[in-house]
């Protein structure tokens, strides 16, 4: 690892003592206008990059973050203290998530290409359309995932894969960690395809500079809301593709209480804590059945829970002081792990339908750490009026007995009406449904969708996990009565490179 | 036809004599929010209605509005002028539209729907994804088309068949004619699915309601830009689909000014002035060789052409004062219609390459009508330079010799290069690429790409025309290891409903 210089962004500190750590020297607006224009003259090349070739530097991007995995992994236990174990999982998963983005490259699904042919007895041209890479693309990396989802994440690959070029922001608290990360993408990439800057001022710039055409965050709401501004009020608007907030609702149906209770009281302290709370899809709300154990249960798992240390001190504090939660009364209180100074306990607070619409606006603002809500209903038409109020989310899950061997034959259709009306509203906030299961932990996939309405996300349409991530970065194109000498391969008449189409 | 009161907002005059026209009554604020609520709460049901039925009720306003086409067709002539043989015309794409939806939606393409198999050793749970209506659209009509991009237009049409109920904004300059279609397809479709309101207000209000998700729009600049604003800063944004304006470029290459220069000619000028030169789609800017005749065959072909009216007095204005347009040299004017006091005559400037830098401000303007700019090139390595310096667009055109047999062998390989060049520079800048044609004329087919970049639309990854113009009204949601019976029959692990479904 090599030492830099701190520069005036630089606020890293070891999350395990407090002590400030080596930083990075912060990017110029000047440097980042010249990467950015660097980008933009590398853009036509690498679109140009037949597919197969681009999968093949993909991969060896992941194999290159594989061969340093140890340094790697080292830099970003330092930084995030988020543990080996959990970072090389992490790892794993960004490499991971790097050769899905080739593999589906190299299959040609993504490009979507549709072609109607040419009918001149009813006047119709041929068209044959596919998508194309938007162009350069400038992506801010995260905090909690300081490999899959910052400099080698999920959005840099499934944009380089795409066709696009890569400028990243840094985030300021893992910059070593990026440094090293970024290494790897310059050595595998032709130049000025990839290129990481560091510093807040030098992220502003980029998303004001006329070359970049498309953004991916993962952050605030607060962050998040005001970078999205800036790029709706350019002379060309860019779109804004961000994750933001989410509180991710559980409910647990009578059925489920009654049958599983112990184990789902369990499974959420489990959920709640993993990564000491701070992932998007942490379960934030538990909806419980007010008659029968399930409170207490949770008070009880959650009393015996323990946690670490958040990211960094300024969350550490976030977490403590976060406005008005003193108003809701404490249901139970973790562990603090004892060998840490400045960990945090893991909190579980309680609502009832009576003062929920009184609490809504206290549970709303998402807690990052290791905190939830028990909420309790009363009746089904309860709970369904509470789902009612809540805002967009990642994810919505619902516990039942449904479909399951401990069903009771004689009450499962009245229970599967009663979880079917329960996941008609859930889906109407929640990108993705869960049954039986948590939230945290998203699997990369063809099938996954990491989205949701705002303020999940700021374009409910896409997600930021999974192959369809690739869909963000591009854009169509339709060709009519081109001759079939000047047309990409993939469009060709006679199909020569065999993507799927879809033809009428 | 019936007679309404005119109210505050109705503009409608005869384009033919300028005097007013019958009007409608502007919808009140509680109104058009009653509408919009009502919408909201058919909204479930209309989204929950099998494919196959929404499909037929689409075909059974395509059929309502054949029945009642010549008075329909009648209203449209007295409201705009367009002449019944085009109204006819596009009563026909407009219910060609509607029944392409219905079929869209019954092959069941347009849900994309996605699975990935539980693969347990890996840790991967059952993950099956599809699109889903987002709720209430509201769409705004357009002036230039009053059936096809109007009340039951490509917007609505779409929209409804995605699932999605829809409140339109009558344009103001046909709102009989939008009463008329109205009457169908509130008999044709269950109640509160469809809605029609009147007036500036009414359609802000409609912007500004929660229930509201999205909103499809086709207009002018200036107006898209201001309501694309209230669509942001809702408290929860919602996507703003617009499609704004559009300059058309069409490139005439050496070899093809030479082979077919006259018919090029003869073509530019028929298309510029289609209707009037109404269109989004107008050529409204034609590149040609300085050196040769091209710039007197476009001359000689604007000096014998004539036109009709304008859709208002208020548009006849706007062409005629359009600001800055006389600082650019005359190249020839056109006939006015003898027979209409009202109109105006088709215009052509000219621009060279020396003076384009200074002229670009007023090219970029979109001027709407039958005026055009011929803009001379003295090389490829200028033309390109041009090029790249022009605003997104809805279409980019080149006329070549490439591919036909008129082509000089000794000389098609040099040619290809240079429209490859050409081409790749208007892929940037245009949703449509066209070979040896005119953009007028939009065919509605699956492969059809009716967009752009900003400013030709607000949102350069979706489309207005053709099948996938329904993906602007969905938005995908994910269910994880959820019980068979209760996923949608699309989803469900035998696919009973046999739609395309990518697995993995």
């Amino acid at each position: 690892m090599t030492t830099k210089t701190t520069g005036a962004d630089s606020t890293a500190t070891d999350p395990r003592t407090g002590d400030p750590l080596t930083g990075v020297a912060a990017t110029s607006v000047d440097e980042a206008e010249a990467l950015i224009s660097a980008a933009a003259a590398a853009s036509s090349d690498w679109a140009a990059l037949p597919r197969p070739k681009r999968a093949r530097l993909l991969r060896r991007v992941a194999d290159g973050l594989e061969a340093k995995g140890a340094a790697i992994v080292a830099a970003a236990d330092t930084e995030t203290a988020l543990g080996p174990a959990r970072l090389e999982n992490e790892l794993r998963r960004t490499t991971g998530q790097l050769r899905m983005f080739a593999a589906e490259i190299e299959s040609g699904h993504y490009l979507q290409a549709l072609v109607t042919e040419a009918d001149p007895t009813a006047g119709v041209p041929d068209l044959r359309r596919m998508r194309f890479p938007r162009g350069p693309v400038v992506v801010f990396a995260a905090s909690n995932f300081p490999l899959a989802f910052s400099v080698a994440g999920g959005d840099t690959a499934s944009a380089l894969a795409a066709g696009c070029p890569v400028v990243v922001k840094a985030h300021e608290n893992h910059p070593v960690t990026a440094e090293l990360v970024a290494e790897v993408l310059r050595r595998e990439l032709p130049d000025d395809v990839f290129a990481l800057c560091h510093g807040r001022e030098a992220g502003t710039a980029l998303l004001e500079h006329p070359a970049t055409t498309a953004v991916g965050f993962t952050g605030s709401l607060q962050g998040g809301v005001a970078l999205a501004r800036i790029c709706r009020d350019r002379p060309v608007p860019i779109p804004f593709f961000g994750e933001l907030s989410s509180l991710n609702p559980v409910v647990v149906m009578e059925d489920a209480a009654t049958a599983y209770g112990l184990r789902i009281a369990q499974e959420f302290a489990a959920s709640l804590t993993l990564g000491n709370g701070q992932f998007c899809t942490k379960p934030g709300l538990l909806f419980v059945p007010a008659d029968g154990p399930m409170r207490e249960l949770v008070a009880d798992a959650i009393g015996a829970s323990t946690t670490g240390v958040l990211l960094t001190a300024s969350m550490r504090e976030h977490y403590l002081d976060h406005p008005g939660h003193e108003r809701l009364p404490l249901l139970a209180r973790g562990q603090s792990d004892p060998g840490s100074p400045l960990s945090v306990s893991p909190e579980v607070r309680f609502v009832d339908s009576a003062s929920y619409d009184e609490a809504l606006p206290l549970l709303i603002a998402e807690r990052f750490g290791p905190a939830g809500v028990v909420i309790t209903y009363t009746s089904q038409a309860d709970l369904i009026a509470m789902l009612k109020r809540l805002p967009g989310n990642l994810t919505g899950s619902v516990h039942s007995t449904v479909g399951s061997p401990d069903a009771d034959p004689k009450t499962d259709l009245a229970a599967a009406a009663q979880v079917r009306a329960v996941a008609e509203v859930l889906s109407k906030c929640s990108g993705r449904l869960i049954h039986n299961g948590w939230p945290t932990g998203v699997a990369v996939t063809l099938a996954q969708h990491h989205g949701g309405p705002f303020p999940a996300t700021t374009d409910a349409a896409t997600t930021s996990v999974g192959v369809t991530a690739i869909e963000r970065w591009l854009i169509p194109v339709a060709y009519q009565d081109w001759p079939d000498s000047l047309l990409p391969p993939e469009l060709q008449r006679a199909n020569p490179l065999g993507v799927p189409r879809r033809e009428a």
